[in-house]
């Protein structure tokens, strides 16, 4: 029966693209009735296991701590490795090895930030899965898992004082290289902002767009690439980069992407520890991205998207095919001015493989989790997508919420995202430097100034209509220039660069900015009232140091 | 010449309802060219007038002070009305008399809060409009006038001590009765905010929905009553009430209208003092409203909806029958999902007259100015609305702009308005009242509680996903109960109405309030950095001051 059920699945699941229905179902019964075998459980290149046991991958790190150990019975003082091996992803008790030690997870399982990838590794040795996933080294990580300590390997199933551990492929083997300028948060997954110098480009190049991975970067060739869409009814239909090509008008969309955790840091800093990477300002870029218009190929693959039944679709959710899923409410999808798009070019190159080559979803206006990349499989469903990207980590609580008892559901996936601004430079600027002359006559100035550059950012496609800066800590105001870049796209789903020059005698300890969108929506001032256990969303004004007596290098 | 000009125009105007561009050439004539009798220049029952010179009048006074006079020649120690009569709305310099004194007034003219408005007084005596347009009476507006003095009256003209005025017509007569638990703030035009306790029930009653006018309820009958259509090509269309009921499908919209200076009194007290009505928390209803679809009108009327030109076609104006106008973006009045209605029925009756009987226009999701009463026009244009109240009032500026330097058209006009909330009452419950305990039995409580209650909404059709409350000044925070009020409308249009209770014992001196909507837009703590002069888009912490000895009528 499991061998025929999988041979019927693997067949359907290549890149782990189960159709929704299929793929619940089959997820279900594996969990609770397929017993894995060792070398089953630790296959990263079956692909099957890929979908079945991937629902995901994030480079958060739970640092809340669980204080209670409920095992079966009191532990053995040692334990053999066959009895390990009983502990696995269908028993009701689940087990870990860690180098000689034996863990009972399976309270831990559900906290699991990286969701069920976890069962990869029960009922065997978690420590090849670690060196991969370099994440887990790290001192919480550590005391979590000590909590749940039943008791040590047998000696007898040691070999060199350690368990021979299984060979498993390491999948982040063919991630691309990538430009040294990038400010690295993870390898594996691979995470980094743009660096401040780099975010002063209205568009930013290819190489140095920010990259967040939620695991590793798929190799996929575009010639036998295709995307598959399932309509309401089941039917599927796909299409190869040709045919999106061929049949449908190219659009060109200028669109900042945005990760929610973007200033990150800040929230750190100002209110409390998060969990999640430490973006700076820099986990955002601007790029043009050239596609098809995704309700013309839903139009066309026999989406009725003037009267469908609202009841039957929702949600339009994309699947990667590397794992990663989430999804849109149907209108986003199908707004004529929303232009979603399936993207296949970058700036004018093909999709580069760090943003999805061949294919990615753009959702401009939302956030960037949206923007699924190497994207193999479109389902218009009645519900979002399941996977934990939709349901967890992309939420945002109150300042009191969080950890173990926080009820996920009780927040809506992060979609669109608030008015944000940063200032990215911030720099002296002297009438005796003959270049500065030029900028300080624009101004109409003549003596020693401060010249602040950055970035405003809305989502929904909402205009910045006004920058705040304030050269004294928030005393005194005055208004940006908004420089005028021109954008491809029906509404506003680029970020605006502004730019300021104060006279240096009216500077004060510390810039501040502040931006305004075309709904008026504004950014809070402080951090904690706004503060949130996963960090997303950080928005509050953005404030930086000012030294009077420094000199730069311009001066 | 002028009077077949005004023949034509006439016939064409009735109610103010010129077409666009002919009423933008022949107000253009008017000004510059037609000298007016004293007796056109005051006659407001005069059509055609209204729609000429009534470019409006807001209820708000400017309060910054003008501090150049700036005169033809220096003054005669006395003045000729003759003299007077010659600096009309036609001169270079346009003179008003004020009791037995003259006044220069070119200077303050483009200032005038009223627009205008003010051209109809001058050359004249301007007493008879201030008894009307009581809003006058303030100290702030006599100094400002007292600044353009420029001489006396000559006692020749002066009947017992004063110039013998003329007859004017009081627009405001048949203004309809209001219920008495309206919070006035100003007579004429009619202005009043509904009481705190009737802020409490989710469909406000139509007697208390807060009123706000701009000029006096105009005398309309349903049965001879018809709205004008005008398509780019300049062809128009026209509906009787009979049309709309009988050609197009009936819609419900359950929609909160919210006037841009809610809670304006909190920034006055917060930060500084404002220009305008000094709204507290209740320029805000909600009621079910029955009308048809504005998309579906403008399709029959022979636009195309679907195809139109988009440089040709930007905006929807609408032209209110006693001359107020403003204008909303062409995508929100044809979205399938906006609900732009013209309506006829609120809460299930026929449209008060107060609320714009027989026809006005329902915006939602967007401040209640563009949701224009007793709605005569409907205009296709390439342009916003040239009213006052689109190119001027309803807008935002920077904490460190305004008065006289400002640039109107630096910033757009207010559509959508952000994240808002307030609380409507805070008592205390007790175990020992019978009807209290069922209530803390909800929330599992058996001590002396404190009932929160009140309102959040977001514009855009936003939903409010959080409410965050604190009973000790945003030191702790906790998350209100969401009631479940059922709406009608394809997106968030009515307000969220919330509740909490909490143990005496954590209250203290002060309780809080802020929201947060589904594009997890926030509300900012303080009031001060989002200070604008006009006081619009006051959204800052809802703070309420807590005695905790006190005792109310429940305990």
């Amino acid at each position: 029966m499991k061998s025929s059920l999988h041979r019927l699945f693997a067949r359907r699941a290549e890149f782990g693209a189960l159709s929704t229905k299929s793929f619940r179902a089959y997820s279900h019964r594996q969990t609770l009735q397929t017993p894995l075998s060792g070398a089953q459980s630790i296959s990263f290149v079956k692909p099957l296991f890929s979908a079945v046991f991937i629902a995901g991958f994030v480079s958060a790190v739970w640092t809340h701590s669980h204080s209670t150990v409920h095992a079966e019975a009191p532990p053995a003082k040692t334990i053999r490795l066959a009895e390990v091996r009983k502990h696995g992803a269908n028993a009701t008790r689940r087990w870990v090895v860690k180098s000689t030690k034996v863990y009972d997870i399976t309270d831990w399982i559900p906290n699991h930030p990286g969701g069920e990838v976890i069962l990869r590794a029960v009922g065997g040795v978690i420590d090849p899965y670690w060196e991969i996933f370099t994440i887990h080294n790290k001192k919480d990580v550590y005391d979590i898992l000590e909590q749940y300590y039943v008791g040590d390997l047998d000696p007898r199933d040691l070999v060199d004082g350690r368990v021979p551990s299984d060979d498993i492929e390491d999948p982040f083997k063919n991630d691309p290289a990538r430009h040294p300028d990038l400010i690295v948060h993870s390898d594996r997954p691979f995470n980094a902002e743009t660096a401040p110098e780099d975010l002063k480009s209205y568009i930013t190049p290819n190489s140095n767009f920010y990259i967040r991975h939620h695991l590793w970067v798929p190799s996929l060739s575009q010639d036998d690439y295709k995307v598959q869409i399932e309509l309401p009814d089941g039917e599927e239909v796909e299409y190869s980069i040709k045919d999106l090509k061929s049949k449908f008008r190219s659009t060109k969309v200028t669109c900042t992407l945005q990760c929610s955790g973007n200033r990150r840091q800040h929230m750190n800093d100002e209110a409390r520890s998060t969990s999640g990477l430490p973006w700076e300002i820099g986990a955002i870029s601007n790029a043009v991205w050239t596609g098809v218009r995704l309700r013309d190929v839903l139009a066309d693959a026999g989406f009725d998207i003037d009267t469908f039944d609202e009841n039957e679709t929702k949600h339009v959710q994309f699947q990667g095919a590397e794992a990663y899923g989430a999804s849109i409410p149907i209108d986003k999808a199908l707004g004529k001015r929303e232009d979603v798009l399936l993207v296949y070019e970058m700036n004018g190159e093909p999709l580069p493989r760090d943003h999805g080559f061949p294919l990615r979803a753009l959702v401009p206006g939302h956030v960037a989790a949206r923007s699924v990349k190497w994207l193999k499989r479109i389902t218009l469903s009645d519900e979002e997508s399941q996977s934990q990207w939709q349901q967890r980590d992309y939420k945002c609580f109150g300042p009191n919420q969080g950890g173990q008892d926080v009820d996920w559901s009780s927040a809506p996936a992060i979609q669109e995202m608030p008015v944000q601004s940063a200032i990215t430079s911030l720099r002296n600027a002297s009438p005796r430097s003959a270049e500065d002359q030029k900028l300080l006559r624009v101004y109409g100035m003549e003596e020693d100034a401060v010249e602040v550059e950055g970035y405003a950012f809305a989502g929904g496609g909402r205009r910045i209509v006004r920058v705040d800066i304030s050269p004294d800590d928030g005393r005194t105001w005055h208004q940006a220039e908004l420089l005028p870049d021109e954008a491809h796209g029906s509404k506003s789903w680029a970020w605006t660069r502004w730019r300021w020059l104060v006279p240096k005698r009216l500077a004060g300890r510390q810039f501040v900015v502040k931006a305004v969108d075309e709904g008026y929506n504004v950014q809070p001032e402080s951090y904690e009232p706004h503060y949130n256990f996963r960090g997303n969303l950080t928005s509050g004004w953005h404030r930086v140091p000012y030294t009077k007596g420094r000199r730069d290098s311009k001066e």
